[in-house]
């Protein structure tokens, strides 16, 4: 039963990768006139030759229309013009090029299933394009332990059918499942749906095989669950986002898959009774509660434009929260959660909701937090900032960012900006911002930013909380860490990538 | 009810320190004399006068008979001969100190409760003892995520009896709770008993402040629960035994406190029964299993001798296993574990077991868990191997070093060897030989290493799971780490501490 939702979180964007090829993105060089090519090598047939002499030639992408796709990423926003696609099948490939391209002082952009949301998986300029999708071997599963080691080029929703038919799960699970790489997620330290019950990936990934920018491979694929044996080197490349070196295999703890799902979906009458709610739920539904989701007023009606059905709650309410427990006793689960929305209307902390009373309606309810990225993109584009804020101020970037717009009269019919929505993980102190807008346009880029940074770094927030860098925000690392920090993060970047092939143009 | 056994667990490791005065263990330099003191600066009356200025004179110790608790570890076994013992209470007081000391590049050893088993937290020759007792500030807590700050000096058991007060737990436990602190369970990456239901601490570290050895402060303890803008520093100091940098102050996510803990104490007839009860406890028990203890035979004879009480198994097995779970609802999580344990039964997969019925049973039926490590050193020392191996193979490396020792006339009555015995976390893969010795003896050093080592390490197993390596496992960081990935470690302990100062003979 309990599987349904996880499948259909998969679709929602592999949909949106049909249409790739008709649109024309205007050139991130020509968006960001200021960024100026590095001074690396340019791409000659003499080198062409040469990874042919690497790769049989199928391995190898030239022409232009095929490249596009991966020039280009999701969002729509930005689009490189590499002229070569590298398709490695395995570390030692990755291994040849990335040491030959860095004796030939060739920049490389690594990419995953490029479904990144900072302009991070594609190149700035005429990058060589190193796609991973080519590594997509399991390497081994320990039924005992729950360790998967997977090719890093593997798709998450494989990975996560695979291990449900040996009764785990994937600790990680996003809406891009259907596309992203499980090198990718690591790559970027993705958070997604999760992470309230199963932690970060810095807690569950066990070892990683990376390939440096030298072309030398390191792995601690091997290690075991515990390992104080030296500095945890693994750790660096988890949300490096390409820049350290190349992922090339992952070891990840898998937890057993829960046996029973529920979910509820609320209506409620302010954010203070939206955290009265999660401190509610966190302490009744303890060790069962696996997701706790907030999605605003204007969020859902742009939701049911898209979707045009009703909405599972009769009645409009300024919040909404979807409440998801997972365990292994569905009566137990469920004796706890009506237990707990008996005393959560007794208190009048909730107004409405609705429990879930088989797959098909827990599918339905979920589609109505899952749908609201589409939601928001489907009527031109979508400005999207995804932070981090303490609980108490989460919410009030929204009215912030909404106010702004409005005053600047960008916001409304005939204008720029259709409405700013927010919605995210109340669990994780995340709220995503979706500005959703008819066209890309930079006034409404120039209100927002660096706005939204400027407040979120006043309450000590983190401008990404899990999109990571990329382009889009590489100059804006500043407003979520110290001068210290950087210049720790760019000496590391120094020590490892001293000629800067890696992914250049980004993070820092 | 639920908390007397966290608070028993605390005392084990105090009791051993009332003790320590009157011992004269052997100076590390004279057991180790293959090992020479660096070229650091010898501490002068003029560099005293300067600590002098930055602290109060109680700050100071130079008194022989006070420096001894600080020279000496907690098993007996390492003796350093620092004349300089700071105590600072400020991280701006660690940053002033760490300034001076590698201006004048004079070696330094940071230390917390001192409780550490692989002699990493005492001076090795004249290093400077930099103890962060004095820091011992609750910085905030916020009930709504339960994100704790606390400077580095605060004992573990301290902070989580705090956080039972809010119906919080810190999410690590383990026997030396009471002194320990947790700066130094974070230096350390300690795991501990609550590692299966809680992750490791790079998942719940959230950020730390840690004085850098030219003396700069930098910090992440304002990050929240998701940061995705750059590499993630912090993740270098967790486990870095203080090689890297000196840790001031740490922020943690605290999961909601259970309300209901129960322990059931099991007998098994073989090492592969141990397996399939695990793996059907993983299933049934699911999200409330919270420990998974091995212990075999011989461990309880030690502390059945030691303790002198009757075991709470009538008849003796070969193995037994404690089992606790950890929820939100008494009577769901009593229901799951009896049915788990009727099952169980039924398939013969386990011959004999009890459950507590109270707070006291439960207390006793840890007791015999966590006394193993006190019965195995009264006799009059231990060497302690903690590793990591693949499941299938964790127990068979007792036998292996047992029949080793018998093998070269080393154990049995009038030897030097009373008993080698094996416990440990199964969940985790971590298993700990303990070789309980009537007195510490090199012929039984060297029977056992590199022995233990290269059998680990044929298993692709880690020879630390979770003490670290410290000065006794410095030089065979070669068996469970690659000549590419020492370099690496090599390099990063370059990058921050080119002098280093911090923690020298030691890690890498």
């Amino acid at each position: 039963m309990f599987n349904s939702t996880v499948i259909k979180r998969a679709i929602t964007r592999s949909r949106f990768q049909s249409i790739r090829l008709n649109s024309t993105v205007k050139l991130t060089k020509d968006s960001y006139p200021n960024v100026a090519r590095a001074n690396y090598a340019k791409l000659t047939d003499e080198h062409i030759a040469k990874f042919q002499e690497i790769l049989s030639s199928n391995q190898l992408i030239t022409d232009k229309d095929e490249l596009l796709n991966y020039n280009e990423d999701w969002m729509k926003k930005y689009r490189g013009e590499s002229q070569l696609l590298l398709k490695p099948k395995t570390t030692e490939e990755v291994s040849e090029i990335i040491k030959y391209a860095s004796e030939q002082n060739l920049a490389v952009v690594p990419q995953g299933g490029n479904t990144g949301l900072v302009g991070g998986s594609v190149p700035v300029f005429d990058e060589i394009i190193l796609s991973l999708a080519g590594l997509n071997k399991f390497r081994s599963f320990d039924s005992t332990s729950g360790i998967l080691k997977v090719d890093s080029g593997v798709i998450l929703e494989n990975a996560d059918n695979f291990l449900k038919e040996q009764g785990y799960i994937f600790p990680l699970d996003l809406g891009a499942k259907g596309s992203c790489h499980v090198g990718g997620v690591v790559a970027t330290n993705a958070g997604g749906l999760r992470l309230l019950r199963y932690g970060s990936l810095h807690g569950s990934v066990l070892g990683l095989e990376v390939v440096l920018p030298n072309g030398e491979i390191v792995s601690s694929i091997n290690a075991l669950r515990k390992d104080n044996t030296g500095y945890d080197l693994k750790q660096l490349f988890i949300g490096s986002e390409g820049t350290l070196g190349v992922i090339t295999g992952v070891s990840i703890l898998c937890p057993p898959r829960p046996k029973s799902f529920n979910v509820a979906f609320l209506g409620v009458e302010s954010y203070d009774k939206v955290k009265e709610t999660f401190v509610k739920a966190k302490a009744e539904l303890g060790e069962i509660l696996s997701a706790f989701e907030l999605m605003d007023h204007n969020s859902q009606v742009l939701t049911k434009n898209h979707l045009k059905t009703s909405h599972p709650l009769e009645e409009e309410h300024p919040f909404y929260i979807l409440i998801e427990t997972s365990g292994s006793n569905n009566t137990h689960d469920m004796e706890k959660l009506e237990a707990f929305l008996e005393n959560a209307f007794e208190s009048e902390t909730i107004s409405d909701g609705v429990i879930a009373q088989d797959e098909t309606q827990i599918k339905t309810l979920w589609n109505w937090r899952e749908s609201i990225p589409e939601s928001s993109q489907i009527g031109g584009g979508v400005y999207k900032y995804d932070v981090s804020i303490p609980l108490d101020d989460l919410y009030e970037l929204t009215n912030a960012a909404r106010e702004r717009l409005i005053e600047a009269d960008l916001l409304g019919e005939g204008k720029p900006v259709i409405d700013a929505v927010g919605y995210g993980h109340v669990g994780d102190g995340n709220l995503h911002l979706n500005v959703a807008v008819r066209h890309y346009d930079k006034a409404v880029e120039k209100c927002l930013e660096p706005f939204v940074y400027e407040w979120v770094s006043g309450k000590n927030g983190s401008i990404s909380a899990e999109h990571g860098l990329g382009f889009q925000k590489k100059n804006y690392i500043g407003y979520s860490k110290s001068e210290a920090e950087i210049k720790l993060i760019k000496q590391l970047k120094g020590l490892y990538d001293p000629k800067a092939i890696l992914n250049p143009y980004k993070y820092v």
